[in-house]
């Protein structure tokens, strides 16, 4: 019996449990977070970089994915021949003179995790999560979610073997969007006579009783995926972090994974020094902008209001400690935009050819207003976080390009034009003489 | 100055033409294809194959690309620096022990064309015609379509420097994903009073009269950058050929772009033998299969019925006769399927955890039948081209899994099973104790 490589650790009391043990938050009621033996890591792995980088080149099979490229670091207890991969990662960084002109900012680079296989990052902690549950033999894994985390289970769990995936939404209020990942990746797609709450309350209570694993937001195996975006970031730049990341915030698990990733790289020297980190929230669920603004004295929690960024419309974020944690350990901050403005910025990247989801229009916003204020300094290099593809949100582009959005004019819509269809009529819409 | 790399060429009679005009065809009327000098590039580049696996690991710039990393034989007159790029190609080669299961194939993989940047295979093209574009120096590039082309040329064009994209659309009759694509990315979309065959009619006018650059399938420049699906899959492959391709025809711009592709990787020595090529297509739109029935004796042209299948509803292909040549070249087959077949082949495709569109699930459905009828047989390797990304076709899957189309009985429907929220009615549901 080998010693393993990780075990499962409380963010408060610091009480270890085996990482093989299905647990989802420690006796003290707090969260858990896997960690993995980093001394013994260091000492048996001198020349993580190089392994890193010659993995680069291969083409098929485990290795060639953003997230298992890692593997040392996301779980190393796991065979790699064992992994349930979908080829997730490798998403490009999308810098331009157009993009640097629209947010203010010289050495940008936006990282487009909507490249995914399932047009979310969601992929890169799914494909860790379900790779445990598989590992763990249970024979159902399930989540209540709506959006981009149903659909990456769904396609993750029709990669495993054996393993089904159950999928809790709420019946009636989701659009054929929404509904279509989960469906067509094969999962039970359970239509609840409840509102999105009650569907989470209700996934959490079927999973205590019942040997079925919970691959929401709790699941601390899903960081471990989740974290390699910015160790990818650092690789692409030949491992030097940039000076900032900006990254959306909702229910907080990705700039907690973030955050761990790079204080792990740090710690392995795969990095020379840690980025600065800002988390980005939408008004209307901005209870972590409001902790900020005093000091993380007080947890505040509130009801969200509407937003457009739906994926992040969270007024009581699961990882909030962690969140706050690694806001606090990276000198970062914590900004808030309005529905316009997170429009608005999202248009801009869209514009310069980078389609992105109105929850990455939070992030870019709050770039754009972190400039203004001189928060960050023009030269610095800043690399923001998109989580989704735009075209998950059509119909939102459509009306926002028309002018249906009422409390969102565009500053620069682009509506179709409708013409006669001659020659004269197109040539005089284009100027052309 | 020095001698071009490159010239265009009449595919009837040979004239020949510098690539430098602007044309889209020969004087006799027939179409042009871009021709390399195969022999000088033999000459000077005997280690193609290790120069193209060395760029394996650049991780940014252009020849990060899964385009560009094969610039020699794309566009080599175009100096590597002011190539447009998003990073497209490097797309996953999918397979599984659940794919070949479902289509009876042992040794199958899946080339996911749909994980490019705007989720489709025409970002390979648009890539080359849009990097051409700008080195001709043309002010506007423009195409009829209500797809997949023009989110691609939309997206490159934001991309490029000084060009305008100009999309012609018929008013009035495009979904909110088709148009969302091409004004996000900031193209001038003309809603015209027609119907689509009145829009391509008319951009080939307008084109014809003014300095617009026409991106429609006659250009063969798109078709340099789209070969790359081919020369990837074999690269993928450590440059061993699969037995077989089979890939959907509408237009038949992509086939007749792989068969180019292969012949000179062959000519080249990139790959020591010559696959096959199955091309399939709907039955509602299949003049190609007619042909080749009768040995491509006469050239079919037909009204083009509806199809789900709509990226490839094409009566009277373009690029017909580069299609004909090619399968016969390949000693290939043309098969024709049924909609209720292609939604089957995709859905099956989709709960193996690789979610298509119904394009793509034309050319599934043609495979099943290629090998229920022996053509292909059960030890071949064979490699599918996927075309988009399911997620364009969210409102067609949840009718198909919620059996509210007709004509296409869902095999194995998956429905949302709307029930109480209760555990007892999750467990019930679920079959738990």
């Amino acid at each position: 019996m080998t010693t393993p490589w990780s075990d499962l650790r409380c963010i408060a009391c610091a009480r270890r449990y085996p990482a093989t043990e299905v647990r989802y938050r420690c006796d003290c009621g707090d969260l858990l977070e896997v960690r993995h033996d980093l001394n013994r890591l260091r000492a048996e792995s001198p020349d993580l970089r190089r392994r890193f980088d010659e993995r680069r080149s291969i083409q098929t099979g485990p290795h060639a994915s953003g997230v298992w490229r890692y593997h040392e670091l996301v779980l190393p207890d796991l065979p790699i021949d064992s992994v349930v991969t979908c080829g997730e990662g490798n998403t490009p960084l999308y810098a331009s003179a157009a993009l640097s002109a629209a947010f203010d900012t010289a050495d940008l680079a936006l990282k487009h995790e909507g490249e995914n296989p399932t047009l979310s990052f969601k992929d890169r902690g799914m494909t860790s999560g379900v790779s445990w549950a598989q590992h763990l033999g249970v024979s159902h894994v399930a989540c209540a979610s709506t959006g981009d985390t149903s659909a990456a289970m769904a396609a993750y769990a029709a990669h495993a073997r054996g393993l089904e995936a159950v999928v809790f939404l709420p019946h009636e209020k989701v659009s054929p969007e929404q509904l279509a990942q989960p469906i067509v990746y094969g999962a039970r797609t359970l239509a609840l006579d409840t509102d999105f709450d009650g569907c989470m309350r209700l996934v959490q209570a079927v999973c205590e009783r019942h040997p079925i694993y919970l691959l929401n937001s709790m699941n601390s195996f899903r960081l471990e995926g989740q974290k390699t975006i910015g160790l990818e970031v650092c690789q692409q730049r030949d491992w030097r972090a940039p000076d900032w990341f900006v990254i959306p915030v909702g229910n907080a698990g990705n700039v907690s994974a973030l955050g761990k990733g790079m204080l792990e790289a740090h710690a392995l020297g795969l990095i020379d020094r840690l980025p600065r980190i800002a988390g980005v929230q939408a008004k209307a669920a901005d209870p972590l902008y409001r902790g900020f603004q005093g000091g993380f004295r007080e947890r505040v929690r509130m009801d969200a209001g509407e937003t457009l960024a739906t994926a992040i419309r969270i007024g009581d974020p699961v990882s909030h400690d962690k969140a706050a944690r690694i806001i606090q350990r990276f000198h970062g901050v914590v900004e808030s935009v309005e529905e316009a403005e997170l429009m608005d910025a999202k248009a801009a990247a869209d514009r310069a050819g980078v389609a992105v989801c109105p929850n990455s229009g939070v992030a870019l916003a709050g770039l754009r207003k972190l400039r203004a204020a001189g928060t960050i300094p023009a030269d610095a290099s800043v690399v923001v976080i998109l989580t989704a593809h735009g075209m998950k949100f059509s119909q939102v582009d459509v009306a926002y390009h028309t002018g249906a959005l009422a409390h969102c004019p565009p500053t620069h819509p682009n509506a179709p034009e409708p013409i006669a269809a001659s020659i004269e009529a197109v040539c005089s819409t284009l100027g052309l003489g």
